[in-house]
């Protein structure tokens, strides 16, 4: 009954990440999404767009959406950081490296290293899975972005460059919705949604 | 892309999920918890407790967190309809009936009819992975429950008789988790967060 104990205390400390605020807002505008339903989104996204993959990647799309579940797990301790924030970037992975090590250090011993192998492969980006869940999660926050008229945009000044730039691994993932998504990109600069100068 | 725009406006519709509010209340107290990041939290338990799935059960992990990730979607049009409410559970299936239709519609053929019929899966309850995925989509409103004093329960005058009718068929997926329910509602009835007696 030990291992049980560890591992319901494993999900109700989960229950944290609920209250982690992102920058994107909801579609309706209604408020800002937190990272617990942009994970249970962007796992969805996974299932129906899986066939947008690049053409080699064999992909295991059950490890995708176990990474992306995950991904933001860490996010409890160590916050929510905007894409586009140089400095709090700069302090995020060993932030993220300690939270990981509390809060998968929930788990038995066996989980514990098994969960947190599959966030650090998320973070490392490099297996095929890793990098098409990294472009889903790119691809999110764009799609609401659009949706609300530019609104996380706009409130940080942020411009079709930094977007370009920041986004552009969504290609390794998946060429065709890196097509979509700077379209979307192009629409949002005519719409003025985003600001189509530099820096 | 017609196939690509159909997919992301099944995504986009996903988001309305985000503002579909259930009884039970965060962990801390701040809040009830919305489908969307209900549905993340229970797809990780499945990860989680997996191995107390009953021992005859050759169970396919994957397919129980698609389950759950889609469980609770018809809740867009048809809202979460309280477990003890008898009259709202009666008009349940076919308002929830004309919601898979509409919003899985929203998707290609192929793909609107693959996540329905999982959504009809773990409707139906009769294979392992519904069984299983059912179990913890029940444990999880008791744990929250338990965490806030029986905050739902006692704004709704519940019973112990009622909660554990209501959450019997954990056992068909999981004795084990069955087990650690009922210790939880014997603790809560000690504790005054449920009602002891009878309806």
């Amino acid at each position: 009954m030990d291992r049980l104990k560890r591992q319901i205390g494993f999900i109700v400390e989960l229950d944290k990440l609920k209250t982690i605020v992102r920058q994107s807002w909801l579609a309706d505008g209604s408020r800002r999404e937190n990272s617990a339903e942009h994970s249970w989104h962007v796992a969805l996204m996974a299932l129906v767009l899986a066939e947008h993959a690049n053409a080699d990647m064999d992909l295991d799309l059950a490890r995708v959406v176990k990474l992306l579940l995950l991904h933001d797990v860490v996010e409890i301790d160590a916050g929510d950081v905007l894409i586009y924030d140089v400095a709090g970037n700069v302090s995020k992975p060993e932030r993220e490296r300690q939270a990981a090590e509390r809060i998968y250090g929930m788990l038995p011993d066996d989980q514990a290293a098994e969960l947190r192998a599959l966030w650090e492969e998320f973070e490392m980006g490099e297996t095929t899975e890793a990098r098409f869940a990294a472009s889903l999660d790119r691809l999110m926050p764009l799609l609401h972005n659009f949706l609300t008229e530019g609104r996380a945009w706009r409130h940080h000044g942020v411009t079709a460059d930094q977007v370009l730039a920041a986004n552009a691994r969504i290609a390794a993932g998946s060429a065709a919705l890196w097509d979509y998504a700077r379209g979307l990109i192009d629409e949002a600069v005519e719409r003025d949604y985003l600001l189509p100068g530099k820096e």
